[in-house]
């Protein structure tokens, strides 16, 4: 298996950024491998092609990304071993030499352009909103041609050798992307860790989902995050995905996990990895 | 108060289909009035702008739209008064006279172009993808140019006087987006109803959302929709969406909503509206 780290390309991507975080963190000396969609990245995994994907599975503005969720789910081989949290920053990036008066046509990702929305009817009303099919396929192309400036992560202006003309241009200054990192097994136990688990309920019986909980409430399981997918499975079987505190090998884990088991139509950890502490 | 219905233009788009849809169920007269954003269809509802608003809160593919269920939960005077379920329909739509093999560009939003993948790889393989800011502006856009197709749905091809190519060209077909209909008071009970609340919970302690949960599985109160939102409010505050069945008139309901209350940190009751039924 070849040491390489896949995600969501082209490079210059958010996900790029968070990938290279990743290689830090874990002082990892890996290539960067850029694919198409989250979803290959996901296989890659699964396939070991690759020996790690990081993939985008929770955006504060975006909600939820159920394609990298199912695809997960899908999956035979792949675990959660890490989780990133990056504050989102976009950044006004063009030509070096451009000044903001020389801008007619601003360019990104649509949900980029919407939510530094309030900064461009301030700073850029005259400029024309151009859509791009990514955060760093527009600043290629602003850097590329004059009077034109794309929106995208610090990574992107570093790639394709533009500048930053304005930096944190996003009107919501509180959202983070969530990145989880899949390998083919998941993390040993550190001593302050998180566990992944999916399950499915009846969704129209809250009972169902209480005795399901309580396994986990019984046991004093801290839950840090809850969400729920309809299932690809059946109408009216959703799935439950659930984050909390503790490994999957710690004994009181171990019990919860049982307990959930016989309460649920199935039940899969996902993977136990270390809480991510920022820096 | 004017009668006009609020949607997220430009026409020709999914939510403007979806407004048409509500004016001929509920056999209105009333005006259409594209806006910006769907933060602006629900301000001009709060403030007695327009009438009603159709916006999308749930996308099978894209998952929730979060800046919606944001917007909703800040208006004071908003309240939903029917949901509206279509199927995601995308079409490929070109000027009169276009053939398949005339075409070089394709150009949609890019979740859209990301949704029919698999038709663009096995139909359009040489043609380049471009993206637009909105589907409707994709067909406006391709109508007008030679060799250019976009991908919108039905509505875009009227509004832009297009034709469509081919039919239904989206990877999956299971897909479905979910809209509220919005004015300043619900509906009045039919006898098959749904009503929508939002409470906060400290999402940490399952016991706390399971006591909740409970004030509806004691009535037999079946949840058709759960939703989790983390609260602008602060850090660690989560806001939970529920549907049920029932009418908040309904005695039955009226006592869930008070035990519910006394379990929360707050709880709203959204409003009350007939269950959707499709034709």
């Amino acid at each position: 298996m070849s040491e390489e780290v896949g995600y969501l390309g082209p490079p210059g991507t958010f996900g790029e950024q968070a990938a290279l975080l990743y290689l830090q963190q874990a002082k990892l000396d890996a290539q960067l491998h850029p694919f198409d969609s989250h979803v290959e990245v996901i296989r890659a995994v699964d396939d070991a092609t690759v020996a790690y994907g990081v993939v985008a599975v929770e955006n504060a503005l975006g909600g939820a990304v159920p394609e990298t969720l199912d695809a997960i789910l899908a999956a035979t081989h792949v675990s959660l071993c890490a989780e990133l949290t990056l504050p989102v920053e976009h950044h006004l990036i063009a030509a070096p030499g451009t000044r903001l008066q020389d801008i007619s046509i601003v360019m990104s990702y649509p949900n980029a352009l919407a939510q530094c929305r309030e900064y461009l009817e301030a700073h850029l009303p005259n400029a024309r909103q151009e859509a791009a099919l990514s955060t760093a396929g527009a600043v290629e192309y602003a850097v590329a041609n004059d009077g034109i400036a794309g929106i995208g992560p610090r990574r992107a202006a570093e790639v394709y050798g533009g500048v930053i003309l304005a930096e944190s241009i996003q009107d919501e200054d509180q959202n983070e992307t969530r990145f989880m990192v899949l390998a083919r097994s998941d993390a040993p136990r550190t001593g302050d860790d998180k566990t992944s688990i999916a399950f499915a309920v009846d969704h129209d019986r809250p009972g169902t989902l209480i005795a399901a909980l309580s396994a986990l409430s019984e046991r004093n399981l801290n839950m840090t995050h809850i969400q729920l997918r309809p299932s690809r499975q059946g109408l009216g079987l959703y799935v439950f995905l659930i984050d909390f505190q503790g490994h999957r090998t710690d004994a009181v884990v171990a019990e919860a996990l049982q307990a959930l088991e016989a309460q649920t139509r199935f039940l899969r950890v996902l993977g136990s990895y270390p809480r991510f502490k920022a820096g």
